[in-house]
């Protein structure tokens, strides 16, 4: 098999992997070429004999007739957030240069078990947070990828690799996915483990999936979710399906709201015009409703809780190596300092609150649609991966989260699609969004 | 849904449960009621609440629509050496009384994830070896269930429970399936993670499953395992998958190999005449093959590394308790005692010549034919759970072994036959073992 290896999809990969079609080797080779000296910096650690060793072994391993995963072969790249014991996990701090972690992370276990490769580790921004990588766009190398998994993002979007792992506390899955025209995906909260992962907000973070399709990650969704006593959010209960969803048919036509919010003031003219296409070209299938109360005020709730929890959890290490903390993280830590122990209560009881909104919200309705980000990727020279705004309340509230790259801004660079679900009804909210491709398609 | 509930398959039971038309709740319901008071003493702990709770709470998640799994809302038995927070974990002696441990060994994450009802915990011999439970045989209440998980074995075969987790170090899972008339499986070692049960020889231990149908055993076996880096012998690939093999169809007829072990004369007449008519039925596809050098003083290595191990792990906690430990246990301990580490270095290396062996060995025959007993169970009066002497071979060198309730003895009750495959093709034997449940099924 030739061709342009690096641009398979990883359903197609595994498929001709399986089928003797193609070797894990030759296109871990087409990946590792196709990244070259990597132009757009996605990549924190990548070494090309760790990569290769991986996949001889899956090709061994297939040849002998022994079994196969469902990523037999196929190349993942991890956020530089997750621990592996053989690659540096450096979370995008030089507090953390060169670190070593002792154990794998819960997910590099089930990518093992699966049959992936584990690819090497995507640029994080500093802890995950606010101050920006030196990734670039794969679109337009003026303008940010989005953070804070922007490696990821930027990697599969470059074709560098057809699936990789990011982390979504507030909006660092959609974001990035939407100004790279890819899929991202952000689960309910407690589908995948969190073990072994950097902790910047016990309650908010979240891990989540990057593809070029809708159906790739699904694939790779289904293979990190597990049962993980080791994490506190990980519920003793069946993941949800949602390469089912992809492949199923909605029993009626899905029922999708669009809310009204405010922050609908914050789009850019391109996106906002793409956005009123999408709900136009879908009909009587969007209802646009008017703000709810519980809505309100939760942009700032998430805040609260990001901000606080990122103290509790890493002020020790922060104070003591204030000279390697960034400028731009500094009076986020400053800030997140000074909100009191009850400012932090009472937010987590709108927390509740709006869960439990959502809960009923969602016996009525399939998704909630949204913009992913404001518009177009910002400049690099913004100094900003870009507005997280339309992804707290999702963080906040565990919901999952999809982007798709629906939409072209003015300068011909992508903007995504948000659906938002229902918790633990992962698989429901792929189904909506094959669905809602296919009217797209239709209606265009 | 009504009627005998208690004896429906795992594969229909969660059938009906995702289609609506049975409810866990009645299913476990049926399933007390057919323990009853547990005329057998197959029950170390059982707690109606908890079992009805985890129904009631799998009946609650289908209805929701939120995910289901593979095993949902079926129950399960466990072994008295698996780990369990919310039930005792006993281990069979008086040493570990109200034993509660911190946490749930792996495979019963793995049971939560796929929506089983962890049912209770049944009676394991004297930590899981050579002395007796007070469980009888469901067939005849004279004779032995065989053992060391007796209590898993005869659950099953009394249809208390559609499946039961045991363990085999020597002989414990194939030779309770053979007396009990149910079908029984160790895996490959490294299938299923032994984290959190006991550990009676690190090199010999394996977790199992019961069933009485092919098919739910493999809908078992699949769901326990996982790579857990929490054993040292979980190995970092893919399982096999051997529902698939169970549906599946040889490419050409197997080649089953037959060999001629001295160990043939402890059969008794009815066995022997048994095993005689299943390779006669079976014709070409069976070659009788001489006894190979590898195979000779097999069965002694594996009791020297069995006994060396066990007092390794253990003797600490025996010597301290030794008011506590059985008269049939004492003298393996002793024996245990005074094996060399030189000699348990010797045993070692020839574990490693007879698994290099099979290697070979697999890439000709597709699986092995052998009893997996010496015959009917034996009566309980000889103080004995039987002869593992057909399972010690497989047991040393990791194979994957099944026992199929194939035959009957003089008296009527059950004997087994055993097929072993080789490492990691748990698939491809029990591909081979449906291919031959058929072609028996013909020949009669």
């Amino acid at each position: 098999m030739k061709g342009d290896l690096h641009l398979l999809s990883a359903t197609e990969a595994v498929g001709h992997i399986l089928d003797g079609r193609l070797t894990s080797e030759a296109l871990v080779r087409a990946c590792l070429e196709r990244i070259g000296d990597d132009r757009i910096n996605a990549w924190a650690y990548l070494n090309p004999d760790i990569a290769m060793a991986q996949a001889q072994e899956m090709d061994r391993i297939r040849k002998s007739g022994r079994a196969t995963g469902p990523l037999h072969g196929v190349p993942v790249a991890l956020k530089d957030i997750v621990d592996t014991r053989f690659m540096p996990t450096e979370r995008g701090s030089p507090i953390f240069a060169g670190r070593k972690p002792e154990a794998d992370a819960e997910i590099v276990d089930r990518l093992r078990e699966a049959g992936a490769v584990i690819m090497g580790k995507t640029k994080t921004t500093e802890l995950a947070f606010v101050h920006p990588t030196d990734t670039v766009n794969p679109h337009d190398e003026d303008r940010s990828p989005g953070g804070s998994s922007s490696g990821s993002a930027a990697a599969v979007a470059a074709c560098h690799v057809p699936l990789a792992v990011g982390s979504q506390t507030g909006g660092s899955v959609i974001r990035p996915a939407s100004y790279c025209g890819i899929y991202g995906f952000k689960p309910t909260r407690g589908v995948i483990s969190r073990r072994g992962v950097l902790q910047t907000s016990a309650s908010l973070d979240h891990l989540g999936t990057f593809a070029r399709t809708l159906e790739d990650l699904a694939l790779l969704t289904d293979v990190l979710g597990s049962f993980d006593p080791g994490d506190p959010a990980s519920f003793a209960r069946p993941r949800p399906r949602t390469l089912d969803g992809v492949h199923a048919e909605p029993p009626v036509e899905p029922d999708i709201a669009f809310f009204e919010l405010p922050i609908l003031e914050l789009l850019d003219p391109d996106a906002r015009d793409g956005i009123d296409a999408v709900i136009e070209a879908l009909g009587p299938r969007v209802e646009r409703l008017p703000v709810a109360d519980a809505l309100t005020g939760l942009i700032e709730v998430h805040l609260t809780i990001h901000e606080y929890e990122f103290v509790q959890h890493l002020d020790e290490v922060l104070a003591q190596n204030w000279d390697k903390v960034s400028p731009t993280l500094r009076p986020v830590v400053e800030r997140g300092r000074k909100i009191s122990e009850a400012q932090y209560q009472d937010a987590l009881g709108v927390k509740a609150s709006a869960e439990a909104f959502f809960e009923k919200h969602f016996t009525e309705y399939d998704a909630i649609l949204s913009p992913s980000a404001t518009g177009e990727p910002p400049l690099i020279a913004s100094g900003s991966t870009g507005d997280p705004v339309f992804c707290r309340i999702p963080s906040l509230c565990g919901l999952p989260a999809l982007s798709l790259p629906l939409l072209v801004g003015e300068t011909g660079l992508p903007i995504g699609v948000q659906l938002i679900g229902g918790q633990e009804e992962d698989d429901r909210l792929f189904r909506t969004a094959a669905w809602m491709q296919r009217a797209l398609q239709d209606a265009a």
